[in-house]
């Protein structure tokens, strides 16, 4: 490709004041191409909608599973190949709570602990889930905005055939994910963020990232006044099945369960109707799809990858947007 | 000495029933000695009554700092040299903490971190601090009986010169207790913790252990019913202060600006008047008492020191309670 994507930086000038790309992202997928996104965007023209309906309450503790992978990833500092937590992480007080009898079944390392902690400490103390995830996004350097979709808790639950209606990390952690799925339903009906209409209303392009369509995204969705708001924008989404299979995660099998169908880009991007512009899916997987389609090598591994599809995403946008 | 006591453990008989020993301590001092008489008695006969005057909330835990240093140093886990925390310890989370711009002053450790994750989720859950201490006690494979004073906070307020009036932690430990204390008050009333009394009340001994009467030991006899209760028993009190020097913390300075007069194993155990039928002091330090005074060797470092000066303490009170 010699065609350099005008919405990625070019060092030699200014960020565009004009350029402003909001992606909509759940964990380790999505966090990955924001990553890329990060590195090839100016720092203000790119903010992060987070899904938080994952959000659970461990040893008392607030923990925000997308948001701290976000926070990881953008950092450099998340585990690669583990996929949760941090990757230099020792598990010290994790094997003393286990000795006091506490459940262990959610893996906290130390490091991760000081997370939730100043979490739970700042939203104990009267501040916002957004300021807080602010707070510690400056502490970490971290100059992507990153915006949970929310203040308030929404909880994702999940309606299994066999074992009744279970919380997401419930279902997705300590049953790792066997419970055959019914229905993905959101409890609650929080606001969004404080920022998080306006952002996408000011937003040139909308990326909706590779994370599960079902509880990771709807989630976003489902709030209200963002469809309103995301129904004048450019929206390209970036598929997270990949021939046939999910990168991570139960999304194949949700898929299956949900739609009745195989799991494909077409099925899970299908999912978001009419909502999309444009789509971006593994090579060979484009068939099919009512509006323009890339093939790209959307698996990522570390930053090359991640900031190659993240200008493949861009230079996908600006052509056809 | 060739008399054996009969309070101490004799390994080959069962333990008698008719021997209860309660101590009311404080922390690292405290804690030694009864680490002592945890290894010459036997465990259903030692019962401690442990000051939670100096318990303050941070990072929105309930830290015990006195019941942890109890409890670490019954299951041989104290940081014998460092006088606080674990023998073993990492610090990941804090460093962490501090990157957020947490408060750092306070050195909580990983493993450390766990008890306090675990007992405040504890207490959340509904759970009584006497409950949860046992559980974690338990955990900890303690088997002295290890009674909080009280289940309801009850805070240890400093009144300074000239930095007005601090809660005890930050006059200690932030302050450095560089501050010139005017006057130790205890804030609100709680009850004692359901087994004080009682446990008080079927003692055939009471050890004050060496720990500071103004602010580890008077917390525990200002309670509703602990003087009264105490006044029927025999008393036996170990001396904090060692030739005019506190062996550890701040205590020769308070009784300084307190009693206006220097430090001295009087001066200290004076602070008790009547409640006391015996003390023991540090050989030389006998002079003036006007009850039963024992000179022993009572700075201890391990094992063996503790229950050395154990043996000597239940042997003194045999003798002459």
């Amino acid at each position: 490709m010699t065609h350099r994507p005008p919405l990625a930086h070019d060092r030699s000038k200014p960020p565009s004041a004009g350029r402003r790309v909001v992606a909509l992202t759940g964990g380790v997928g999505g966090a990955r191409l924001l990553h890329g996104l990060a590195g090839v965007l100016p720092p203000r023209a790119l903010t992060a909608v987070v899904n938080t309906g994952d959000d659970f309450t461990h040893w008392g503790l607030r923990i925000c599973p997308d948001l701290d992978t976000v926070m990881y990833t953008l950092a450099g500092l998340s585990h690669e190949q583990r996929g949760w937590g941090l990757a230099r992480e020792t598990f010290h007080a994790l094997d003393a709570m286990r000795r006091y009898g506490a459940e262990g079944w959610f893996q906290l390392g130390d490091r991760d602990l000081a997370t939730h902690l100043f979490r739970t400490d700042a939203l104990a103390s009267g501040r916002s889930l957004t300021e807080a995830t602010a707070q510690m996004c400056q502490g970490l350097q971290v100059r992507t905005r990153v915006l949970p979709m929310c203040d308030q808790p929404r909880a994702t639950m999940i309606d299994t055939r066999a074992h009744g209606t279970l919380a997401f990390q419930d279902w997705l952690v300590r049953e790792r994910s066997t419970p055959g799925i019914e229905r993905v339903r959101f409890e609650g009906a929080p606001e969004p963020g404080p920022d998080v209409v306006d952002a996408i209303e000011r937003a040139d392009l909308v990326v909706i990232c590779p994370s599960n369509p079902y509880v990771s995204i709807d989630p976003i969705l489902a709030l209200a006044g963002v469809r309103e708001a995301l129904s004048g924008r450019p929206v390209i989404a970036v598929s997270p099945i990949v021939r046939g299979r999910a990168v991570k995660g139960p999304l194949a099998q949700m898929i299956a369960d949900l739609e009745g169908r195989p799991a494909s880009a077409r099925a899970a991007l299908g999912h978001y109707g009419e909502l999309l512009n444009a789509v971006v899916v593994e090579a060979g997987d484009e068939a099919g799809f009512e509006v323009p389609a890339l093939g790209a090598a959307t698996v990522m591994g570390g930053r090359a990858d991640r900031e190659r599809l993240a200008r493949d995403v861009l230079d996908f946008a600006e052509r056809h947007l």
